[in-house]
């Protein structure tokens, strides 16, 4: 039976990706106690970057913003290993570390990073509400228009 | 009674601002067992960004100071409601990640974010000394001149 | 008697440098509970800046790795002071976090942060396997090439 995140996704249209590969020599989690410490995640899905460049200037917010959702979702994908399986282990999401690809004038980040967000409450209700920190930065892996970083606390 | 940590803050001159209210979709702290988690807080105060622009192009590395310490002042204004408006409850400054809004040509970024490490010295003593992480980036939420985000430890 | 750390770095041909003083008002490392909060690490030897400038234009990719693994180094340096002397209380490598100092069409972060990741792996093995997180910065402190922040697990 699909966890109560998954049905809740569902009802929005949305189900979790295959978790993808690392691309350098890290693991995408790891567990201590109830914490979970996430890898980074870029806007990929289906093994190829679905919004690559800076926002703002190649791509617009509201692209910048589905590419934040593509991190987010990549994050459920790994989480969903992280809890064997089991997302109903989940109790909430903690933090997130969001990094928008930009320019220098380009001062929208929290609209940006609004699109991971945006999932977590989607998937999580009121656990799914969680501290966070966003940025501008020049650059990124493999030209993502963003990474996602996060922490989430397990039952 | 004001906490020890108000106390000393007041032998110092300082009074902490109202909390104010996220950029996003998102919350001011989450609290995982003693960890406190708190969301990057950027260099508002009364509602409205105080320090605008790039550090070392807009902002002197004094002003650059003065932001970091509003951010931190912002933050312990939000570790009070985390720990439900009694601050003796904080154990310890446990970290600070501090984002200085720079061109690529700005080397001070230490200096900048000490003004956030010197008020949690300030405000918590032996207990406000952290780890931390200074970098800088291309830019920041509104064109705050510095962001700052923290992990405490309560009792 | 060395660590077993210690003991596999010298296969490598490592020797841990002695642990730097921090660039501001701040410290180390602090440890709560069993996880250590590592300060981010630059890529300082001997007291100097050893790898300066913007990977991608001032130094090469293999530069920036050997960048990274010198931060690497200072992290278990420091590391070694958390656990008195005793690297074998370190149970797990969690998190490290990569900034990687490069103007804004460098794309080969997560090859840079491999200097570091690969250092973790030799020093801890199956254990030196963490989550990461590796961006581009426009500027790091004393134009050191690479940052790298990092938790650990103690047993």
């Amino acid at each position: 039976m699909a966890s109560s995140m998954e049905q809740r996704l569902a009802q929005h249209g949305v189900t979790l990706p295959a978790p993808g590969a690392p691309a350098g020599n890290y693991v995408p989690f790891v567990v201590v106690g109830n914490l979970v410490f996430m890898a980074g995640q870029v806007a990929r899905a289906d093994g190829k970057m679905a919004f690559v460049g800076k926002v703002g200037r190649d791509l617009s917010i509201e692209e910048g913003q589905k590419a934040a959702r593509l991190c987010a979702l990549n994050l459920l994908a790994q989480l969903k290993v992280a809890c064997d399986g089991d997302l109903d282990r989940v109790a909430r999401c903690v933090r997130l570390g969001g990094f928008v690809n930009c320019g220098p004038d380009f001062l929208e980040q929290p609209k940006v990073v609004n699109g991971a967000s945006d999932l977590m409450v989607e998937a999580l209700g009121e656990q799914g509400k969680h501290a966070r920190t966003a940025v501008g930065v020049g650059s990124l892996p493999l030209d993502s228009a963003v990474e996602v970083e996060a922490v989430f606390q397990l039952r």
